[in-house]
């Protein structure tokens, strides 16, 4: 499977944040067409205490082909337009392949 | 679950990094006692087109507790030791709890 994995780095007002994450971005991104399952991570700390980061959401897609479709409808717009407003500073988006599972 | 979740920046030489990390990295690291799963993503670029990223590998154990113990043992050391020796400048590591599955 291929799935676009969003990093966020700590946000100064962690509450705002995740109300916003939540209860706003996650139910916009829920609605794009293809996507099959979305996890999400909280970050709680480092194996050497603190993390710089506050969240990961991985976002899956059946192939390449339909998440390139995915990203063109209206819901993934969205789901961007939204993204930049509330966390375009915090945010690095990665496409992935899973290579193995053990 | 609990995971370990480590994601590794582009190296240098891509060829030599995927040569140690799937023949010499993952063998070891597999064998820590409480490991539940390994799932390895390749990073294969961003919405934008290049990622700074390679790879991303997590590590899921049952709980915080499993984890903490996890890591004591001989096989966590040789993991983070061959870890340092290969990527330390490449790593970031993050301990994280998955909260939503959909």
């Amino acid at each position: 499977m291929v799935k676009l994995i969003a990093l966020y780095k700590k946000p100064e007002d962690k509450e705002a944040f995740d109300e916003h994450y939540f209860n706003t971005h996650a139910p916009i991104t829920e609605k794009i067409p293809g996507l099959r399952k979305m996890k999400v991570t909280k970050v709680v700390g480092s194996p050497m205490g603190e993390s710089d980061y506050h969240l990961l959401c991985e976002m899956y897609y059946d192939d390449h082909e339909s998440f390139k479709k995915a990203m063109k409808t209206d819901e993934a717009k969205a789901s961007g337009k939204d993204l930049m407003g509330f966390a375009g500073e915090l945010v690095t988006l990665m496409i992935g392949e899973e290579v193995d599972e053990s």
